[in-house]
């Protein structure tokens, strides 16, 4: 499996490192031997059509800032013109999330897309603004598109949705999906002011110098989408969400829910009609009710009850794990496929 | 798919009733048309090879206590005969879990595996006495043998576990794996006592008239058994487990814990050397430390950390859900290892 990788910050590192301790067991128990055959970032770019040395990638990054000095000469570049001319099966598509325009995420799949090249993204912008059109393209082109890091980092929402509950019908669900809202909330539960909180998690690196697409619900919006799009059919974009961030949560209404036994807490819910992400009190015994940077998801379904999962939302590890489990399910499903013709 | 159901209690009602609101559901989804063609109570018989009338069934079994009453004559029979000589392609076994010798259920496994038939349980006395010698006898006949309703009720506590982290490696989990356990001590943090709390649960129909298999930490000791040999790959049975039940929990020791911020839960433990049930005090902002009924386990997991899934863990039409998942999962492993040949 020869793979393109664009963008080559946390993620891209890490994926870099768990093929490098992983890649005997992956054989091994997966038929998978996974080959970095290009690594792009936004300064440079390498190629090696037997497989880049990931050492030597990642000592190249670590030293010089970008994978472009993993060889000399290679700094002139378009990234759209390497990501359809390279021989590869599949684009990791890691660069940051935009939720502006999706750039340079939305032009780096269609190029993949229309090369021939299954995708896996771990970048919300693309799929948050685009995701119904994206995934007619990919099915036009017969291409696999996965992005279980999009939502909960390394834990397997998205799946646990699509996989565990064969049989049954998902109607609604809920959950915190940004871990650094809840980070503030918990620190506003323990006496912080917004404020103090915010600085709080900036400090610690959860929050952006720019915070606000955690603050005003951008981040948690874009998740929703996603996953009313992959889990309940929905043809939505993040403009279908009804969105109020926790910059107006002050510390008298926190404290007044923690009176009642409540906690405030910003639920993103899709009931398949309705998008919505603002701040709500819930009982301090809900499963989802979950402090700190944890994520937490229940998912109500017809026959089987509610059923929750909570995990860290973050980490680059994690991602990176969502990202090989991504490429393990493409390759079992093409596998499959090719088993039905 | 024609299927030999033994047992027709709560859980083989409830999938009879699941079959008749989603048959047409299953065909067009899963491609799955299942019929009953031979059910099995304690009293009686019925068999159709055409497959049973399910509302028929139902009403025989309400009206007289027997599917033997679907049809006048069918009194006098051997369960293990029928099994074996019934055309079909699956049993589903679900008469009442026995942890002293696993019977009925351990002889209706063997039948039906010796006469090629796969094999779907709710019944945890098999599997928790003789869980490796039933997997290799089902993979020496190449028979698939599921049983996720025997650990979460229809919370896919072993699916998420198999099927949601691949490429990664589960290094150990815990969790509270029995109901009624959990609701006594969450009824003792409420002020009642042990006694209290236990009539409770067997007035609301939680807890047994001879409660012990619960309270001692029996069912979550089979339920442990279960999950640490699919999960795990151990090869153990009950006998492995360390095992302590509530009784010996007083409303002194919950408060204790209360005044310091946590509980005092019935927790099982795998961490791939020890299996253990015994009362354990943990923190209340852990996410497994649900109230009520609820069952949680929390999985740690090599790369992408730990992930805890929520749910009720019992109950007829989950359990059902559970059984049909399970259905699923046998037809479309088959299909793919036919493909494979």
């Amino acid at each position: 499996m020869r793979l393109v990788v664009i963008g080559f910050g946390v993620v891209g590192q890490s994926f870099a490192k768990l093929l490098i301790s992983r890649s005997a067991d992956l054989y091994r128990l997966y038929g998978v031997n996974p080959r970095i055959v290009a690594c792009i970032d936004s300064c440079g770019y390498a190629v090696s059509a037997t497989g880049l040395d990931l050492q030597r990638l990642l000592n190249a990054k670590k030293l010089s800032g970008t994978v472009g000095a993993y060889d000399k000469e290679n700094r002139k570049f378009d990234p759209l013109r390497l990501i359809e001319k390279v021989d590869a099966e599949m684009l990791l598509e890691l660069t940051p999330t935009n939720l502006d325009n999706g750039e340079p995420g939305i032009s780096n799949i269609i190029a993949a897309m229309k090369s021939g090249k299954h995708v896996i993204t771990v970048n919300k912008g693309p799929l948050a603004l685009a995701f119904p059109s994206l995934l007619e393209l990919a099915n036009y082109n017969n291409i696999k598109l996965r992005f279980s890091g999009t939502v909960g980092g390394g834990t397997p929402i998205l799946e646990f949705a699509k996989r565990c509950l064969k049989g049954d019908s998902i109607m609604s669900f809920q959950g915190i999906l940004n871990g650094t809202t809840n980070y503030i909330l918990s620190k506003m539960e323990e006496g912080l002011t917004f404020e103090d909180a915010l600085n709080d998690a900036k400090y610690k690196g959860y929050a952006e110098a720019v915070p606000f697409l955690d603050v005003d619900g951008f981040d948690a919006a874009a998740k929703l989408v996603i996953m009313a799009n992959w889990i309940m059919g929905m043809k939505v974009t993040i403009k279908d969400v009804n969105r109020r961030g926790i910059s107006g949560v002050s510390l008298a209404d926190v404290r007044r829910a923690h009176k009642r036994g409540n906690a405030i807490k910003l639920i993103a819910t899709c009931d398949d009609k309705q998008l919505d992400v603002k701040p709500t009190e819930l009982s301090n015994v809900d499963p989802i009710c979950v402090n700190g940077t944890l994520n937490a998801v229940t998912f109500s379904s017809e026959q089987s009850g509610e059923h929750t999962i909570i995990g860290q939302g973050a980490g680059g590890i994690p991602t990176a794990s969502a990202v090989l489990r991504d490429l393990i399910d493409i390759r079992n499903t093409i596998f499959e496929q090719r088993e039905n013709l």
